[in-house]
């Protein structure tokens, strides 16, 4: 594997700072993107709020356009200093990172159409950014296991949970009628979910008596039973904390293969497990 | 038991695609069946709505009746390959796939009635078509045990809950009185229920300042005691989950007996353990 | 103790079937004393609802005075047949039985201040009688350990709760303003208990961006910590429940002793753990 | 350290009384301190009641300076019966007690412009007082511990609700539009934070079929996933509590140091931990 360290000197060093956070240079570069993540779903924000876009509407654009280059620059980076481009581009942060920066490159192109309601949707792809920052969530590995554990059995549960919503639903459509707010099933399935979930807009609230009591039902239901998906987690959770069989967590680090990509390399790893590239050059 | 296998062997197999999925037949009935329950559901949601019923009335009609048919086959064709016809029909499933029918049919003989609300009710029963779903909740066995464990517990908890609640709303019947919302005592229950289980539609809200004080415990306490039932099943599924004294789980198939419709079969089982009918004719 | 076996045995007979669930007739005893209580709680309910009232004034008056007699010989049969009769009076349950009672005999002695405003709130302390329900809870002694174990640090829990919510509550009057609803302190502190505990009335909302803002991050934080009461009760409630010192949980009567009213006692019991009087006579 | 006990015998005696709670004085001091804090809050609500407040103006002002020169006098005394005043000062309750007293005398030098908004808010810092309380909430070290632990899993779990939160909120910015309240995507994350949380005020709602079909499924998310904060803190709290390696806990007792103030000596200690100085003078 040693004659592929003929490659680029270069190269490698920016997948180094790019790719991994163990050097102070890579520290720097995660920290930069993060801001510029952060700073640019701001921005998409305070667009939307049409006083402040007014007011400051060519201090928007101008930034925007800052923000999309250094994306830009970022992209294209990513695909050249990994072996595999194709790997990368097909991958799920590939495609976010695309959509970081198209929208905004459209707007010119259709920038006559400006009226359109599907370019506005369009520019708001750019909120998908924020997507970036699952790169920084991190190893919670523990939880997610947990999670994984027990999503069948809270998928069941909540698929019980919309059973109930449809029957509810329809009884209360029945009960209470188009005249007291619940104007068709759906409308009446929306409510039920609503009230199950003890969110309670109140929108839309039973009139009747007899519709009071069943939505009393429902909701001492939805406090009953919001039990379950929490005893479940809570049990997985406290299940695969201490399972003795379970080998002890391997340190990973952050470091990715600058081959293929492959990330969750052991700390005392030198080459990658996927395709064997060395992984420190 | 070998006598019985004279019977023919078409009922034999029908028996194993409609109650099975084991066989690949039998996987594509289940798959065309949920379909068809949720293009029904689908289809009485719809029909309620007013504006999609006036556009696509002969639509739904039609939709409808290629709907019933099809149930009104599974249903005859249940009855005729299960060997103890009675039991089936009998049975909670028997039950719903009959009332999955018939709203439809008596939708003709009273055709003249329309107006009647109490047939409207009746062609909401269709609804309950989704129990057909329950079917396919499957093996959660784990679950059901923790909740049959704690379900004493969680109802004398709710029990507490609900006398909490009658003494809470006509504390606030006298407190708030008629002029804020609470016209009588069932009511301020109900408000005290909505408030007790967090939902809050807000509906009715106390306004003089004792009554918002009262609301305040009453929200604390709702806050404070939701933990109850959660503690009681996640704690009672943890114990289900690593009992030393259980015995392994068995793995159940999704065979049924044509016999006697028995099911949970042990994988290896040759013989129905209720009748001893052969399983593999 | 022996020498105690002279009293009246319809003395001990009927102290059997009023204090005791073993015996047939107790259990008849029991089932009738519980219909009589919700049929009287149905009765206050419904006497609030002003249009029942009107029409069925006679009907309810002659039932609240049939059950109102029914609770005045239960009470002055468990007084008579207990040998310590001041012991039962001044019980919680003694209290309860005769605050049964008194409101309705009240109701003639000032029968000419009808229209009395404390009267009315006098004739619903009637909805107490459901604490006599309490009676039928029951042994769910583990449930009542967890909470016991549970009890001080849920109360620090809930006192960090209130602090937080007189701190949010001032900056939200400070943000929000008069003329947003937040009128003064103590009704944004209200509001910011609502929040916190989920219930969300939506009679007071914050309209300004800050003030949203704020909000979202009290219902985010309130979000969080209800996981902490939770966590609490099913970590001690689990605790509880596998303690290997914990002596096997003893198999308790219903009994009660006829000298000094104990309760608790062991199956095997042959004399009162209290006062030694004979249990079975 | 001995040469140190020749600081005045007052000093250390009102050291014991203001710092500790172990002896008779000490805990009278407390109470009476615990008193004038709750008595100080509940006076900064009243003032802000406008009707209460013109009512009763000299009875608020006068109840207030004579709370603000006791809080003065127990600063005053905590600065000079520690021996490192600075230390104490800088700390947490230092800065505290600090803000407990200076609104009131800022008060007087303001006096001429009483109108200012800004004075307003500074009188309500006084409600920061409140945070006195934090010193009674007491031992409840074992609950921290388990907080503690999963702090870092409940910021990765609140940034992953956050991230979900602005997405979802640009999806319903767009589809349900400024016309139906969604006025910009600030707000409309902020009607997500409400929903997700179970909150829901009703103050914005979902009008259109799309926006309730999608608010439905943030509903059942929010539902779904409130059991993940929860299950972890239980676990958490659980594995705290029976971790067979922790070290028995140790009695700590109320005293503090009075050279460096430092807390949690155990009860058989002698000397300061932190500087040796003797802690029985």
């Amino acid at each position: 594997m040693k004659n592929k360290e003929t490659k680029p000197h270069w190269k490698d060093k920016l997948h180094e700072i790019i790719y991994e956070a163990d050097t102070p240079t890579g520290k720097v570069f995660d920290i930069v993107l993060l801001i510029a993540i952060i700073f640019s779903i701001v921005l998409v924000m305070l667009e939307s709020v049409k006083s402040f876009d007014i007011k400051y509407h060519s201090f928007l654009n101008i930034s925007e356009w800052i923000i999309t280059i250094l994306f830009t620059i970022e992209y294209v980076l990513r695909i050249i200093t990994v072996k595999k481009p194709w790997r990368y581009i097909t991958s799920f942060y590939g495609v976010v990172d695309l959509l970081s920066t198209i929208p905004k490159y459209l707007s010119i192109i259709f920038a006559g159409t400006q009226g359109l309601i599907a370019l506005r949707a369009l520019r708001l792809l750019r909120v998908f950014r924020i997507l970036k920052l699952a790169r920084y969530l991190g190893a919670s590995q523990h939880l997610a296991n947990a999670l994984k554990a027990s999503r069948a059995k809270i998928s069941v549960f909540l698929f019980a949970v919309l059973i109930a919503c449809v029957i509810f639903g329809t009884i209360m459509y029945l009960v209470e009628g188009e005249e007291n707010g619940f104007t068709n099933i759906p409308k009446s399935v929306y409510w039920c979910i609503v009230t199950l979930t003890t969110v309670g807009f109140g929108d839309i609230a039973p009139v009747t008596a007899l519709g009071q009591f069943i939505a009393a039902i429902i909701m001492i239901l939805g406090y009953g039973i919001i039990a379950v998906p929490t005893g479940i987690v809570s049990a997985e959770y406290a299940t695969a904390s201490k399972d003795p069989n379970k080998p002890p967590p391997i340190d990973l680090n952050s470091q990715s293969c600058s081959n293929c990509n492959a990330k969750r390399h052991k700390d005392s790893a030198q080459y990658c497990y996927r395709c064997g590239e060395s992984l420190h050059l």
